[in-house]
Order: C-alpha cells, then structure tokens, then sequence
C-alpha cells in the first residue's frame, strides 16, 4: 500500500511549507493546489472560483434561508460536484503513489489507507507575523482585523471537516503528531519526521 | 540555562515510558516519583499519602459543603504546604541540571525555563489495552469501568492542572508537540525527538 502523509494545518502556522519540505526530504509527491487544478481540468470550471467554492463554508450552501431559486440549487449542485471529484481525485492519488497532501480532510477520505495524520499549528501572535510577512501585507489591516480574517479561513476548514467527519477539525484526538511551529523550527524538525515515516 | 522538558500525559498512553526513555537517550535526569520522594523527605508525610492528596482532585478540598470541622481545615493546610513544597522542589530541579519532569504541571510552574512541552495520549482502546497490561490487571473490571478509572484520573489531572494555570491541560495549543501512541512507536519515536532537543 502506497504511504500517505496528510497534513491538516491552522491558516497561517507554516504548514504549507512544512509539508513541502517533507515532501522534499522524503522524495514524495506533495499535493496542495494541485488538487484544485485537477478539478479545474475535469470540470472546466475556474480555478479561483473551485476554490472559493472549497474554501468557503460549505454548509452554508444548504442553508434553506436562501431560498430555493435557480441559482441556489445550481449552486448546490455544483459544490457537491466539486466535493465528489475532490474525493476521486485524492483517491486516484493515493492509490498511485507515496504522497503528501495538505488539507482538503485528506486523513478521513484516505481513512482506508491508514495515512500518517500531522496536525500543524501556531500561535495567535506567530500566526499573525506569519501571515503578514507572506500572505497579507497590508498595513491597514489591523491585528484584530488580521486575526479575525485567519480564524474565519479555520473556521470554514472546521466546518468542511466536520461535514464529512465525525470528529473536529483540530481535535489532536484525530491526528498522529501535532506540531506547534511556534517555537519548534520547521527546518528541523521536518528531517526527523521523515526518518520516523521511512523507519 | 538547564534544559527542561515536561512530559503531561494521558493515563495509560505510555507517557512515562516515553519520558523515561527520552531522559536515558539524551542523558537528562528523570523525575516523576521521585518528587513525591522528595516531599515526603521534608513533610515526613508518607508517601502515599502525599501521591493520595496530589492524585486527586485538590478543588475538591476547597468544596465549602465539607462542613469546617478541624480536619478539613487540616486538610487544606495540608494539600496546600505539600503544593508548596512541590513548587520549590520544582524549582530546584530546574536551577540545578538538565530534567525530563513528568506531570505535576511543570510546564505551568517552570514556566520560565521555557521548557520543551510534551503532551503524550492515545485512543481509549489503546489505553485500556495498556493499562490492562501494565497498571490494573483485574478481569474482573469490565473496559466501561476500566476507562471509567482511567478518564476520572485524567479529569483530576486536569482540574489540578487548570487551579494553576489559564489554559487547560491537554489543549494542544499549551505544548510544542503532542504525540498520539496509539500508532506512533515510542522506541522509535523517541531518539528522533532526542536528536531534535540536543540541535
């Protein structure tokens, strides 16, 4: 059976790049964005628009309030679409090659092939120097505006987690090792959990 | 400045087996027990006693519906000079060398050390399974009441723990790594991490 590493990280704690770097280091396929572009290609659809679609709260679009207009259900419909190809997708990668992936809760539609489950995350005050350094640098933003902005992504990451999951998004009880990037350093940290995973 | 780590830990996740093992590999001096020792040393108080008073839920000796006869007020004294004590010992350990502490919220009172924080866990069927091997090895005690045992002494680990500190023990986000024994293999694990600490 092929080895999956999935990795399930905070908005702005260096998961990305910790995932990169053990993929890196452990000769695997690392799939994050990827998986986005594979939708896009099968669907025809818009990579920005899939993944507002995937990075939204997913289940807000079966919120009934909205009423049941055209465009609502073609929105349903396509969300769902999305989701379901998402699935094929992971699948066909794990069942081809050793492979990294990040986020999409990888670790509960790979269920049956026993991925290694890494949880990634930081604190308020990392996440924020993190997040202005590489994603938002924009100084108008305050902390708490900035602040704000993270804990919504992770919320939606929660929110998608827990529609096909029976367990919380974030709960260490779901995951293998979770790695506060705080004050532990990516660089080397990722070299010893690749030896662990090649052992 | 010495180099501390705190080891918390779920009952029955092999925590301290874990600690153990990491003090052998990096040559650290090892204290669990050996604080109870300590403090009985200084109260002469025995021993069991002292673990008696610290096992449980110290909360509960503060609970005002005990009635204010003499022996509860002795009691409070009591768990409150032996809180004491521990703190002290704690802190001598920590000037003193190198140390691997497991449990009594040493991540908390060495707070200033900034200590590696380690928290170990595992899945309930992994702790009954260990904990039937190791600790209580009674057929008589179904699993329910088994994990019954196991989760009340966890609950007064956390309440002791919470007295002391604005977090709550076992919340991933109080520790640098925290490490799931359900699957992760302590002897391999182990000198990985050790090589992580001595860098």
């Amino acid at each position: 059976m092929n080895k999956i590493i999935t990795v399930s990280r905070e908005f702005g704690s260096g998961g990305r790049e910790f995932a990169k770097k053990l993929a890196d280091c452990l000769g695997y396929k690392y799939y994050d964005k990827e998986i986005i572009t594979k939708i896009a290609e099968e669907t025809n659809l818009n990579e920005n628009y899939i993944q507002n679609i995937l990075n939204s709260d997913i289940t807000n679009h079966f919120n009934f309030s909205y009423a049941h207009t055209f465009s609502y259900i073609n929105q349903i419909n396509t969300s769902m679409e999305i989701l379901k190809l998402q699935d094929k997708i992971l699948n066909e990668i794990a069942s081809k090659e050793n492979a990294i992936i990040v986020g999409r809760a990888a670790d509960i539609i790979l269920e049956k092939y026993k991925p290694f489950k890494i949880f990634i995350y930081a604190s308020d005050e990392y996440k924020l120097q993190r997040t202005r350094k590489n994603e938002i640098n924009d100084p108008n933003i305050s902390d708490k505006e900035l602040l704000k902005k993270i804990k919504k992504i992770d919320k939606n990451r929660a929110s998608n987690y827990d529609l096909i999951s029976s367990t919380s998004w974030g709960d260490k009880a779901n995951y293998d090792l979770c790695i506060n990037t705080s004050f532990i350093d990516i660089d080397v940290i990722v070299p010893l959990i690749a030896e662990y995973i090649k052992k």
